[in-house]
């Protein structure tokens, strides 16, 4: 009869940062659940199965959180998952300014779900998904920045479906 | 025989926020010139006769506004309306410093006009017509965000032709 | 056994700003512990005992809070009241840095408290004590800036205790 | 009948920032109130009849200037002088959001009044009154930041005033 | 036996504030290695192979200046051409939070590897590559903006190669 | 015969943070002046002459680096030590319009002074001096800011010289 959080994104792919968050997370909440958004208008680097499928395996060992995706409005999907908090992580200047207009109009949407932000470890803080697939589509190490098994998946990522 | 005001944008589609800066503005200038920027690369999400439409519809009640399109250079057509004011919104410190370019940009091109700047409401601050589309896209209420003509137009809108 | 969290700050004098994140925090957590900085090297505008007075009457309608005052490190006093989080507010990207610089040091003086954000109504994001201090002061009005037992005090209120 | 403007400050000492801004009021506005904030509690670096007499002598060309002095609020003063527009310039994103939260305070404080924000040309961007003493105060330069006037005035000011 | 720098870029085209840039680098290190940046994935408005001309006439007189082109990692580059110091200009913001993400990202990829940033003129603050093709294109002067091959190179250039 | 760099501060107290900048420093320079600012009208939380003994202690290892003090404009102290760079950390959004600023102003003063900005590890981004001392007069452990020497000198630290 806890809090139930969603912590939604991209996750393309999920990296450490992303990871450190949930780990916060699961110390506030009692429940997390990792949404991964299906944009119909924007395929992805990674295919929205596949980014689920290295969700799953890299939050094995944490067992609050649960991971899914969705579509449409987020609190939307908020409420039909019972949930009443949106965790979002806050790592520069330019994050917060965004994450406060997204924060107002989902206020504005529906005025039950709180939106709370947490900060990653430092060493995350110039961390991102996108930059993680460009270092390592020109050959760089991303050991340490990403699961295991998303270090694996980067290997066979050619860069194709990367938006410019 | 007073001070002309040019209020440039892409207005795809006007909001609220918007409507609100123009009445601030009616409040100090003489005329205020909403001019539609046509951008010969770019279609935007609803097209431009539409986007002019809609602010005739919009400002019906605003005698000092008139609603107009250009193409080219800003300060270009600001000489060629009269104008030696050019009005814009800072909701946001991006606003701030891409607003900081263009005027000194401008500012460059032509000596003579002069750029000031306005805050729209507090309530419009998280605003911005990509928002909206999106909200209204995913089914979301943007009833109080745009005008009654808007909110009609964007339940036709299927985001088709918006960019990505 | 729900999660207990400490909204640290000088409150001198609590503003509605204030309240509306306590309300917000009350959804989330199931108590918070509303907690007034004793700064020995700095007496405020308002005596310490006045500022816990004041939130007591403003917060008499929310049973999840508690008012305290505490000198020493915040960690320290978050763990003797066993909370596990720290709530603060952001309103401002100048908010953002400080805080920032605040949640890292207090994660290195302990690992197990977790510092976490929420946004104020966007009605309070320009309201500060000490705007409201300097408001009064000038004889301007505050009604709907601060609890009624606040507007009250701020009558009396000469501004002397007041830094420059 | 035309638009009366206050562009309020410290002017602690006017420099030639103050002076480009107020060159681009004139073009827009019909009369510019240049209004020294008389602050009890804070005495300023130059006396205020100083800070007066030196506006005085540096806006002798500028016709549609008025120099002035208030104490109180500043959308009292506006009131009084029959001026519906505030005056202020915008160099940097901490100037902006100190602006911002200023600007809502007084459209809360009297909706009649509009604040409107200018760019000065970018060789001041880096200037303020502060910077000014301070070079001058190390026997630095200042020609061309401040006018003739005031770079008299500064070679007899040993600092005293000055805050910390 | 000195210090050799990279100075890493689209230059598309090189601007007066590129140039500013390499002649203050010129004054700090004993070489200056201006490396344009070959993306395999996006063209860019003008050919890398008119980048590098471009550049290689615009820095004649500036003999400490080698142009070059890379592909793949830049610290890897850097290593490369016995480089341990990346040179990179900020401006704004904006620059700066892009630039500390990439500073941390490579020095993590190379830890030998330093980044410096130094500020260009005050009068370049505002340009940027795009802006200057966006200004051309619309038949504005970009004199003093940009050397005189550049000048003479956006004549012919239509913005069909451009990125929306 | 290369090149003197100067990094300048008040090093109240030389924390970790200020140490692995000079080390970078070091990396590109042939000589790092550490130059502490002596400041008529501000004692400090620590003496000058204990801020330099504690310098000289922390420095012992970096044989590129020289220990003094300096009083007046920073550009004369720069000529007549021969250097021809300013070496300065960038930590925050904040830090950079204050070093712009000050870069800005210097180069008016003297063209041929340039500055440099570093960015000190991630680990060390939301260290100061400031709240150091103020960590360190709560109780909290300081192991790891600072060297051991100021780790010491901060336990007989009562905050008592402290700006409040």
């Amino acid at each position: 009869m806890g809090v139930r959080a969603v912590y939604p994104g991209s996750f393309d792919p999920v990296t450490n940062g992303h990871l450190d968050l949930m780990k916060r997370a699961c110390v506030i909440f009692d429940e997390v659940v990792v949404a991964v958004l299906r944009n119909p208008g924007k395929e992805g680097a990674f295919p929205l199965s596949q980014r689920v499928d290295l969700l799953h395996e890299a939050t094995r060992e944490l067992p609050k959180v649960r991971v899914d995706a969705f579509a449409g409005l987020l609190v939307d999907y908020a409420s039909q998952v019972g949930a009443r908090v949106i965790v979002r992580g806050l790592r520069a200047v330019s994050d917060f300014e965004y994450e406060f207009q997204m924060a107002l109009m989902n206020r504005r949407l529906s005025a039950e779900i709180e939106t709370v932000y947490l900060m990653p470890a430092e060493q995350y803080t110039y961390l991102s998904s996108r930059l993680v697939r460009e270092v390592a589509s020109l050959g760089g190490c991303v050991d340490g920045l990403v699961p295991a098994c998303v270090a694996q998946a980067l290997k066979k990522f050619d860069g194709k479906g990367d938006a410019p």
